[in-house]
Order: structure tokens, then sequence, then C-alpha cells
């Protein structure tokens, strides 16, 4: 799946992801009253105006882009309907032949690490047979429980063929609270840093490792550091565009490949619309707001890259 | 719900949680076969498994104990029937008058934690209306994010009278890789345990905080230190019984008020009767097990207590 994704890449030109996190204040009025006339003002109501307001995103960007990332979040607040919209997702996504990353943050001790991993990324037995609870190519995974929490969700992904982001420097403002203390004259997330890069070496693609991390663009410092401490590492760098980021900030996140990281951007994608730039669409054209966003996006960072290589 | 966690301890003598982690190698033969006859070998018919697998439990054990722990990994990999089951074992426990602990261990940025809160412990808009997606009593939180990807639960919590559990210092082999770093001489788990009492101070109870934190039983003498740094934090302590913690583990991790943990038991209690102590009870009478094992474990408990204070 780290193949498929390089090789999207490459022939997208976009090393972006859309990041799916529908919050009912980006949804357009109008998407939210046909669901709610058709389905109450209810959960599934709620989740029927999500699941729609992705399918025309999706609808609008796929052609342009490698991979999307659902936020799980914003799906589990409204319960079994939430979750359910988050699945049929994930499915169209795949339809659509998109890498998805899941954006889930699990992790837990080990056994429990090895049911979120099963639900997530793999398969899970029902007396004779064997089914997928979601199916996302890659999840997100939080490391805090070291070691034996993180490496279930290797031990399914080799048997798939998937693979894993792991938080190491997240884009918060607080991120550095805990990230940043000093260990023997290092931060934590250096020291995290060079524990998923040798976590990757248990799952190596080609060039790449199928375990990945997560360093925030609102850190290009770090990120230039993190780089070199990780060099077969993927880097999915969430935080550009409404989180602050910008494609110039982006260049040291990247190989002198041109690869090794792939950039997010939710809001100032979904909800395009609503800026003052993309305002002329209309929220009718709501999605053809966001497929100019992602044409921009891919300008502003292959921009930056070109003029770094 | 702080004070009707710790009225429901006074109340039972029993400051104890028993985990509903039903993995499947837990749960008889009868209760499988029957759920997978009425529902097939399908996610549906494990789900249907796991639920009256739970509610047998439930019913054999709600009256000596105050809280449940649910841990959302095990019905999450099972898609969304098995988090329907999750759901229908929230609700069920909450009728019982059980305080329920969802062992969720979610955190992440700001926005994205808010919509966790909001679907575990708060009330999400849809329209005009307001649900609540899983309505847990608290849950467990992941503190790596820091201070913004924390304080959202802690913000629904005082809106609805919830709480959460922090990790602080888990109770699995490898916690220490990151938890135990030095940080100007300190382990890391005390600058998460001083940071948890810092949050506590913002969403009191009477003598204890809403914010608890969860230390491992494996791990007695940081239990002990983590005591006094964060005394009016209830801890929430797993890893008793299957993962090696004894009661004479525990004494530390309470206050001289013989309140402030709780100590949580998962397969010693749900799967007690595949112990050759609990064996005559026989698999047909696994929920007697159960019985008998939480008989068991508040008394060593108690036992523990009362020769300490």
């Amino acid at each position: 799946m780290i193949q498929k994704l390089i090789e999207k890449i490459k022939k997208t030109n976009a090393p972006i992801v859309v990041g799916l996190d529908p919050m009912m204040k980006y949804i357009p009025e109008h998407i939210k009253q046909a669901a709610y006339q058709e389905q109450g003002e209810t959960l599934e109501g709620a989740a029927e105006a999500v699941w729609q307001y992705n399918k025309a995103i999706i609808d609008a960007t796929y052609d342009l882009i490698p991979a999307v990332k659902p936020q799980i979040a914003m799906y589990e607040q409204f319960g079994i309907p939430g979750l359910t919209a988050f699945k049929k997702t994930v499915d169209y996504c795949k339809e659509k032949d998109l890498v998805v990353i899941g954006d889930v943050k699990r992790g837990d001790i080990g056994s429990t690490s090895e049911a979120y991993a099963v639900g997530h990324i793999g398969k899970v037995q029902a007396g004779s047979r064997f089914y997928r609870g979601f199916d996302e190519d890659f999840i997100t995974v939080n490391p805090y429980l070291g070691s034996d929490g993180v490496k279930p969700f290797i031990a399914v992904g080799k048997e798939e063929k998937k693979g894993i982001f792991v938080l190491v420097k997240t884009s918060n403002p607080s991120s550095g609270e805990f990230q940043d203390r000093l260990v023997e004259g290092r931060p934590l997330y250096e020291i995290v840093g060079e524990q998923v890069a040798a976590w990757g070496e248990e799952h190596m693609g080609e060039e790449y490792s199928y375990v990945g991390a997560v360093v925030g663009a609102t850190y290009p410092e770090q990120g230039k550091i993190l780089r070199k401490l990780m060099p077969k590492t993927y880097i999915l760098v969430p935080g550009y565009g409404a989180q602050g980021g910008k494609g110039a900030d982006l260049v040291h996140f990247f190989n002198e490949d041109g690869l090794g990281a792939i950039v997010n951007s939710s809001r100032g994608i979904i909800a395009a619309y609503q800026q003052e730039k993309y305002a002329q669409f209309g929220a009718k054209n709501f999605a053809d707001a966001s497929r100019q966003a992602v044409v921009d996006m891919i300008e502003d960072i292959s921009g930056a890259l070109a003029s770094k290589y």
C-alpha cells in the first residue's frame, strides 16, 4: 500500500491528502436541509448530511489526488449512524481507487492494540469466517504506550500490506507540552522519531517503510530535523492552510527524491467555499470550490518543491 | 459523577471496576454457537455473542460493584455491529445504575478532541435537537498532544458533570519506553501526573476531581509517588490479576481515607471460569464464576487496605 501511495503521488504529481473532517459548520445548508427532510433531525439525518457532503467532494476531487484522510472523531460524535457514514466514506473512496488513511489515533496495551489493528486494517474472525470492520489502508497511531502498543499494528499491517502513521510531533499549539520535553538534551519527539524509524525497518516497502510518522506543518524546523532522523519514513503533514502552514514551510519535510511526505489539508479544501478566495463559487457549488482549492494547493506545494530542487 | 462513583464505592465497599473486554476466546462455546445460529457467522453474530456474554456477567455482578469499564477496541474490531454491542452494553450498565468508564483512550488536536468528547460524554447537535452518541460517564484520554488535546474533554465534562481518566503510567511492559524518560531528572510520567493534577483543579467534585489518572497496578512504586503528586486525583488502576498486579501491591494507590483509587480487573473476572481456581463452575455457569471472582477480588483488596489502615 505504501507503493500504491507513492505511485499515485507520482502519477497525480500531488503529494497531498484531502482531510475528510466534515464538521457540521462546514456543510452547506441545502445539504443539511435535504438530509434532515429525508431522515429527520436525528443522528441518522446528520450522518446522511455528512455522507452527501463527502460524496460530492470526493466526486469533484478524486482524479486529482492520491489519498484522503477521514478523521473518525467527526463521525464518531454522531454515534452508530456517524460511524456508518465513516464506513460508507471509506468504502466509496476505495471504489474511487483512493488510498484511505483513517485518522483514528488509536493505541493501547498489546492485546487491545491488536483488536484496533484487526478492526481498522485487518480481518476479524466470526466463527469460521473473516470480515473487515472498517478496512482503511493506513491508520494513525499514538505512541505513548511504547513498542508493545505499536507493534500489533505493524504485525497486522505486514499481513495485509497496509501501514500506519505514528504521531511524532503534532500540529497543535500545545504539542510541545510533553513532546518537546528534553530527554538527555534532546526533545522527546526526536526519541519517538528514532523509534519510528526503527519500527519502520520491520515493515519496509521498496524505498520507504509502511511505518510512517505524523509531523505538523506548523513546526517546519522540527520537520527538517525529523526528516534527517527518519530517512525512509513517509511523513504525513497536517496543519497546512487553516492551521497556518504554507507551501514554502513544507519543503524540508520532503527528501531529495521529491518524495517522503504527504501534506494534508482539511478545512482549506472541504470548506473552501466559505473562504473569500472561493466565495464566487457559492454554497451550491461547494464541491467545485473544493476542486479549485485542490488545484491551488498542488500548485503551491509543487512550486515550493520545484524551487528547492 | 465522581460523587456517584465515590458513593457507590463506599456503599459496595468495593473499590473495583469490572473490565468488559470480551475477547472471543473468553466467550463460552454455547454462547457463541447460539449467537451464530441466530445471526450466522457474521459480524452481527459475533456482536450478539459479545452482548449475551456481557449481559450475563453484568446480571451476575452488578449488585456487588460500583462500575464497569468496557474496552471499546474489543467491540470496534467487529465494525458497526460491534460498536452497536458496545452501545447496548453501556446502556444496559446504566440501567443497572453502574458507573460506566468507556476505555476509549481518545485524544487529538482541540477541535477533534471536542468531537470525541461530544460523542462519548456529551451531546451532539442535529438541526435543532441534541443526542448522545455513546453516553459513558467517564472515558480514558491519551495526553500525548498536551493541554489543548485534553481540555475539550474537561470542558464537556464540566457541562455534563462527567469526567475523564488521563493515561499517566500505563500497565504494559513497554510503558517505560517513553513514559519513564527522564526530563530534568524526573520521569515523564511525573510531569504528566503533575499536569493531570493541575487540569483537575479546573473540574473538582467535593474531595476529588473529575479528572482522574490511569496508573498501572504493575508499577506499584511509581503508583506510590504519583499518589502523593496527585492527592485529589482518582486513580484508575488496570493490570490487577491477569497482568500481574496483586492486592498488596495496590495499597499505595489509595489515600488514607481509603479512597482515591479504583482497581480494574478484566480477564480475571469475565473469564474466571477458564481459571483452575473457578473450573468447578464449568463453562455453562461462567457468570457465577465471575461473581465469585468479584467476591474474591473485593476480599483481596479490602484485606490489603484493612491491614494498611
